[in-house]
């Protein structure tokens, strides 16, 4: 999760540059309008759920920017050709709108990935305790319930928005700071309101539409025949029971082969060697030494025993990955801090200097002043934003203990005291690089915090608890920055554009339990073998459970291959960044793998990388058949594989609440034993 | 059976007539050539296995022209191509060659049908007697053996061609037959020779490949899932288990989904109008009068019971269709003959009058002039013919009564004084309609021998048989005439076209029963709930019982439902022909069902009718798209899925033969069975 794949739309900047010279802008009351925020409600509740079911499912997710543009858009504007039809429209929808939908959207479902429903939340559970086995006492466990993690959650994810909003003039306008994402979304969203872009992206609606119907229409249709467990299409031994023991198998779920097709190509082959490194290696050459390496009456899923490999190898890549990036960031930030200052003393203007006085460059120049103009109105005063900040950080510092009585408010003083910092160096790093290492953040508070408290007074609880505390201030302060980005480059109103994000954020903090709430009562949400693993819930308490435990807690053998694994992510990661450095001819760099992409099926095994490496191979031979058509409708396509296939979650949670069984199993026997069930049948 | 469905190629007329005007055409030497024949033997096998195959299963048999065409075309191609770069060609690749190659592969594949494998010889199995629980008595049986069963085809095979060579001239030359068949199948030949048709058709022959390859790669897969009964993807309840029963499911044939994307849009909707009518209520409200309207006691698949229902009302229905046809027939030959009468005393040349003297006149008239004069050459003598067939015949009338001891020499010489002229009639009317009725005159054929012979002294064998030397004469003829019409648009030499078929015929009457032996040894054949369920055969020996036992044999009220049915066909066909002729406007005629089509699923149930009906969406959605790709490229992809799934059919049946079981078993349980399993497998 410490890294959120974006997918890049580069190619219309052309197109979009076109159309962009002589447009009126509305004031930022037009911008948030009531269509808007109900659009953007609409749309949060969707992609809450997708986002909800992906972190319970494997916690890969991709990036969603593409397709909450794209049915943003589409929503406006067939309600506005409608209205436009009756003769009623007042105001042509415009693309400050689109922007402010959009960041209302990201906002939200960024909630549903940093709220930890899936992560430091669930890790909490009794459930996913008794399951790891692990520090599993009363004051390490805390029972879930919807009142109190909406409350935490409103009381901690405001904070971030205001840490950061008094540095947006120097990030975007004196750093200059590139944010990939954002300027992706921006010039997707400007290019939805060229006439050419319009027209393209309503095709793209409608392809987006299609693959939507099909993938809805499939997963219903795989639900019939998954009356138990272990039946369906879900259960799928592709390539046989021995390698579907191992967890390689084609699951047929459309959600992944559609995250396969937005994720670049290195991801999924990352993901791929992972698994076969660990579950077609490592896991079974362990397994050999049951009852030698790890008792073995310990239960399949309990961390002294195999699952311990499977989860403390997997954290300490993450954690290596981590400290890479952080050390990485650090530098490069200092870096490029030092550079701006020694800049500074030559030219302390914002507004850009144009070398060249060619046509070209002085539209160039003329859309850049307009967009200064309009990033410098609607100011959010910075006294503002400090008090806000100071008021927030004071409700959460009382709040918070009140919900976990393992933190005490010096705790949050801490974390509150030092958050800025991070916010700042997160949103700086992810503006140059495009990575935002909230998870990081987290991770390390929660190794912090819950060995600071000890297992005795709830350390886990504790630690968990301030993961969550670090890891919203710091996600939704890059967040936030992404998104000023993508306003400045629409030139949507900075007021519009912290609104949205704050009304974004509060209906996340509401949504995001509520969803996860509706799974949770349906599922056994967190049960390794069952539909819904949640990975990183039983990864995050494993980190906790290191904070309060330390190393000796692990079975034999387990701390030497997990630091092997934290110094090969390392290693992995300085090679990449020196080959792209230092090799240019060739791109080598472009083939070393993803260490945290390697990581997530060390836990869950490669059927999911399965299905995302068959999506990787539709795009690609997509991508053969004609580059163009692949580039314009590949992401449309993914976004209704995913959004079908996750909005079937809905309907398929409500027939579990209701007790409402699948008629039909499609049960997968080997030989040998349908023939013992076929003479059961038959006696 | 009784009507083998033809896909039309009108669409090239133009483009091939171009490069038609100054090609060479070699002599009659040239044309049957070794690497032709080569090409035919390697063809006839596949084509063997494919008819063969399609027989067992639902003896709903797809034009294969188009398949062989481009497949013959690509071999010898490559050979030609391949040997030309070594330096070696002498003779490049003709256009006669190709036809002979064409004929000779359907003639053999003609056989596969008229040998009636999968018909009237299987129905003398004790198996299937057994099954229909009808006149299963020692004389009214007859053990299958593939010695005796090549020996009868050879004996009977041969006949039909010389019956039919001497009126040549008269149905091509005189009076300009059209037989759509064997015009649409010289024109695909025609621009394969072409510039722009050879580059189709090399693009036409790569995406055969692809889709044979997918279609081979999808059935290899099946069988991995099948290791029992009621295993795999063939048994999948895509409806329900409810519908299941019924026989609705996507069976996920590829085989008949090609098919489905080759027939008529209307013999999909009949099939599946009828599998409706029949399986979804006639045999429920039936089902409803167990005990009342048949013995509760009887099994399955008797005659007397349930089954009786299915067979003879699917009987009555073909009988029905067929009178029609026959009589239609009748009076459309007397009346062509009738014209051409009169037409002739005022011109009796051959050579056409050009009425305008247009310059595109002058070339059709040249073309026309080469045509007529390749055709003129290379005569096959008429003496020669009739000695042929006398001799062909009289070996015929010794050896068959040595086969079947039921059938006496008398027997024979009545077939083979008859014969020439239902020959001509057939020949005749299939050049005027298209339509080869010869499994109508074997099933008449059948009721008249096996009535004459008597239930006591192997009346049921005594028909089939006779049925099966009746249907060989009728069909080649027909056959043959069609590939003379083929040849003369092709300029290839009567006397080549000739030899062709008479190779391909020998290879037929040896190849059919070698490849039925193989399945028939692998599978249980005409188990109505194995894979092989060969429907024909249990129909076929039904009329036989009809024959011996008269109408009396029938289960309650069956014979007022047959009656009814056969004469609902009889108007239904009246009905379209008259709509044909009357209403021209709308041509409603075409949305008039085909009763025969309806018939099959009475018998088979809609499984078959559901794949065909996916393959008929497929290509309408693909129409709608790109006609001219859906055109150009659909009969191509059919072609592949029909091939590559048919041949599978070897390696399976082979690892059938070996014991070799396949490891898995998908299962499709019910909710409750499925707990029932789970807690047996459970301890």
């Amino acid at each position: 999760m410490g890294k959120r794949l974006e997918h890049d739309h580069d190619g219309r900047v052309v197109a979009t540059e076109e159309a962009f010279n002589d447009t009126k802008v509305p004031p930022w009351t037009k911008q948030i309008t009531i269509r808007s925020m109900a659009t953007s409600f609409a749309l949060s509740i969707v992609f809450n759920v997708i986002v909800c079911k992906l972190n319970l499912t494997t916690g890969v997710i991709p990036s969603l920017n593409v397709a909450a543009g794209l049915l943003g858009f589409a929503v406006v504007k067939a309600y506005t050709s409608l209205i436009s039809k009756c003769g009623l429209l007042k105001q042509p929808f415009n693309m400050q709108e689109n922007t402010v939908i959009q960041t209302c959207v990201v906002a939200s479902s960024g909630i549903a990935f940093s709220s930890g429903t899936a992560s430091y939340l669930l890790g909490m559970s009794p459930f996913i305790a008794a399951n790891v086995d692990g520090a599993n006492t009363p004051r390490n466990v805390k029972h879930l319930s919807v009142g109190w993690m909406i409350g935490f959650l409103l009381s901690v994810s405001f904070v971030g928005l205001f840490s950061i909003v008094p540095l947006r003039k120097m990030m975007i306008l004196k750093y200059k700071l590139t944010y990939p994402s954002g300027t992706a979304t921006a010039y997707l969203i400007n290019s939805f309101h060229t006439p050419r872009g319009a027209k393209l992206a309503k095709k793209q609606v409608a392809v987006l539409f299609k693959s939507f119907c099909f993938s809805f229409v499939f997963a219903f249709f795989q639900w019939f025949y998954t009356a138990a467990e272990g039946c369906g299409f879900s259960s799928f031994p592709t390539f046989g029971l021995q390698a579907y023991k191992q967890r390689f198998y084609f699951d047929f779920s459309s959600t992944y082969v559609g995250v396969g097709m937005i994720c670049p190509y290195m991801v999924n082959i990352s993901l791929l060697i992972g698994a076969v490194v660990s579950w077609g290696i490592m896991w079974p050459l362990i397994e050999l030494k049951k009852g030698v390496w790890y008792s073995a009456e310990l239960s399949e899923s309990s961390l002294h025993g195999i699952q311990g490999y499977r989860v403390f190898t997997a954290i300490s890549i993450m954690l290596g990955e981590g400290l890479f990036h952080f050390v990485y960031m650090l530098i490069k930030t200092t870096c490029s801090l030092a550079t701006h200052k020694s800049e500074n003393k030559e030219s302390s203007s914002i507004i850009p200097e144009i070398s060249e006085k060619s046509p070209d460059s002085e539209i160039a120049n003329y859309i850049e002043q307009r967009r200064i103009k309009f990033f410098l109105e609607d100011q959010i005063p910075n006294p503002v934003a400090m008090l806000g900040y100071v008021i927030l950080a004071a409700i959460s510092i009382i709040v918070v203990p009140f919900i976990f009585h393992q933190l005490k408010w010096y705790h949050i003083l801490v974390a509150y005291t030092i958050a800025p910092i991070l916010a700042f160096c997160n949103a700086y790093g992810c503006g140059l690089t495009d990575w935002s290492l909230a998870s990081n953040y987290g991770k390390v508070a929660i190794i912090i915090f819950s060995s600071w408290v000890g297992l005795e007074n709830g350390g886990v609880v504790a630690g968990l608890a301030s993961c969550g505390v670090m890891m919203s201030i710091v996600s939704t302060a890059s967040d936030l920055m992404q998104d000023f980005k993508t306003g400045y480059l629409t030139l949507a109103s900075p007021r519009s554009m912290f609104l949205s994000q704050v009304f974004g954020t509060a209906m996340g903090c509401v949504m995001s339990p509520l969803v996860f709430w509706f799974f949770y009562k349906a599922y056994p949400i967190g049960d390794p073998d069952g539909p819904y693993p949640a990975p990183y819930a039983a990864m995050y308490r494993g980190i906790a459970l290191l904070g309060v435990e330390g190393l000796d807690s692990l079975p034999k053998n387990c701390v030497k291959l997990a630091i092997t694994f934290f110094f090969a992510a390392m290693a992995l990661n300085i090679l990449g960044e020196l080959l792209k450095h230092c090799e240019k001819k060739y791109k080598i760099y472009r083939f070393v793998p993803s260490p945290i992409c390697m990581a997530i099926p060390f836990y869950l095994g490669g059927y999911f990388a399965i299905d995302m490496g068959l999506g990787s191979l539709i795009l690609f031979m997509w991508e053969q058949k004609n580059k163009q058509k692949a580039k314009d409708f590949g992401p449309a396509v993914a976004s209704g594989l995913i959004c079908g296939d996750s909005l079937w979650g809905i309907p398929a949670a409500i027939l579990a609440l209701a007790g409402v069984e699948a008629p039909l199993c499609m049960k997968f026997l080997s030989a040998s034993v349908n023939k013992k069930v076929d003479a059961f049948l038959g006696n």
